[in-house]
């Protein structure tokens, strides 16, 4: 199984240079400004060359939240009770989440994925969270379900994630493949004190020393210090890129997943879009690490997909701009003086 | 009609404390980390205090596009000949525009207002861009078209335009207005070059200085270096605030407008969300300045309304979740740990 995962992997290409090149051209010709619209053209381009298409669509739309717990919440690196994860987790399956009248209002389905609530991981300041065995199958899980989507026909996918205590994994995971200090990728959560937060970095510390020996590779620091939701959601990430969906990567924690897949294969960068930059400490110079632009910048830090929901509001909207601009030509414009 | 209306703006107010906190209160009812959407609280808060309602709604929305042309661009100031303007207007009118795609992904109706196109301003680094009747002529259609959205119950305006030769006027009249250098509010527009640009901020500099002495007022210095939109976009801020009508600024154009609604009355602040920040030059600090937060923030330099559009959908899902989210008592989830 895993052999057959890294072979794949290896398959994920940059995009197609000639499609790109097709995107630019009808965005040239169409009755604005070039280059007016910013980053929405260069998302659109990136689109185009993901499907290889002369008319792009992303109206099937599917965010995917993993959902897990995790035993370094023994530690107190949060204010929620563990409790919440399952509790979240049948408040979305009831709708009666912030997601979910995000995703009504974008008009996408909404799949939650229990990949480990109350089982969870273990507490990794103490021993590794899971098994080899355990992040495979996890791993597995989130593969399969890019496989599903893609399968269904959907066209664009956001990712998010629900998990009392996933900024620490997060926070772990980023802090030993950039390098930098657990301090400085240590965030206040959903609502740490200065002190609590110092007191998480210090857990995260510890767990990066303890495991200091097998934390060679990506998927090994995933399984000693991240978190069920993080190894399913690198999954879905990388599963994706191989199948030529484009995904929208939320926040924070699948910031971090992306960060694996993106240290796996550099190329999967093309297949994702960033939906905002989150409050949580680190983001945005992960963010800068990645040389990639957020969508949004709107001082969020809910996860839940919420980031991803409205960046496919805006994704849609840029395609259609596309679709539908009349071309210098037809509309009787003159282009700028010569 | 002078006096009516100067008196009709003493009557804008700064938003219902009461109403704020209700919304507040409920906000952190509903199954999330107090805050966690950042800026999507505050937005909603705005708009439940400007309507006063229980279950807010913005569901009926319109863009105006105010077009006009300018006398200015006999200086060369823009690298698109005047005649664009009329054609896009047709663009628009036809259905064929960017503005068109957006307005129609997000459900808002459009309005297109020719308030001078072809006539259009004086060349104002020669002589007063208008006269102070046409001012306040065009005033008044831009604060009529407030009152017939308000007629119409319209739930939310967006505010843009469309007139080649307008980012100079804008930029006159933000330099007069702060205080700044020409240079530095003086941005490329729909593409000028580096020398390019700094003509433009010459032709500015000549006309504050020509016109000196009579740039004691928001509204003369509107009719000495403005546009006919500016005129009209100035009257629908102040008329749209004065009915009590959530508006969308756009870009820098409408962000110049709202400066001199702004100098007018300080209070109409509560009643304007900022759409983007745009790629021109001083829009960032007129940002600052204003002490606004934009809603995005994706280097467009489009105009037409078409960041008021994309902007339109985030405050919807915004009003969305705050109307269909559960209660942590109604979820049964447990709220942070006390």
């Amino acid at each position: 199984m895993k052999e057959n995962f890294l072979s794949s992997i290896e398959t994920i290409e940059s995009l197609d240079p000639v499609w790109r090149q097709k995107a630019r051209v009808r965005l040239s010709e169409q009755t604005r400004p070039q280059g007016s619209l910013g980053l929405l053209e260069s998302f659109v381009e990136r689109i185009v060359a993901i499907q290889k298409r002369e008319k792009p669509s992303i109206a099937k739309k599917r965010i995917l939240i993993f959902a897990a717990d995790h035993g370094v919440t023994e530690e107190g690196i949060s204010l929620y009770p563990r409790d919440v994860t399952r509790a979240m987790v049948l408040n979305f399956q009831r709708g009666g989440a912030t997601i979910n009248a995000l995703a009504r209002q974008v008009g996408s389905e909404i799949c939650v994925l229990d990949v480990g609530v109350g089982s969870g991981t273990k507490n990794f300041s103490r021993e590794k969270a899971m098994s080899e065995e355990e992040f495979w199958k996890v791993f597995s899980t989130g593969w399969e379900e890019a496989q599903k989507a893609a399968e269904d026909g959907i066209e664009l996918l956001g990712l998010g994630e629900m998990g009392i205590g996933n900024t620490t994994s997060a926070s772990a995971v980023v802090a030993r493949l950039t390098g930098w200090e657990p301090d400085f990728v240590t965030g206040r959560g959903t609502g740490l004190s200065e002190t609590q937060r110092q007191h998480k970095a210090r857990v995260i510390d510890r767990a990066l020393a303890l495991h200091r020996k097998e934390l060679m590779h990506p998927f090994s620091t995933v399984q000693c210090v991240g978190g069920f939701e993080i190894a399913a959601l690198t999954g879905t990430l990388l599963g994706g890129a191989v199948l030529g969906l484009p995904m929208i990567v939320d926040g924070w924690i699948v910031s971090a997943a992306a960060l694996v897949a993106q240290h796996m294969k550099a190329q999967i960068l093309d297949y994702l879009f960033f939906a905002h930059q989150s409050e949580e400490q680190g983001h945005r110079r992960l963010l800068e690490h990645l040389e990639v632009r957020p969508l949004l910048n709107l001082s969020m830090r809910l996860g839940e997909a919420s980031g991803a929901a409205l960046a496919m509001g805006i994704l849609e909207a840029a395609v259609r701009v596309y679709l539908e601009t009349a071309t210098f030509a037809e509309a009787g414009v003159s282009r700028r003086d010569a």
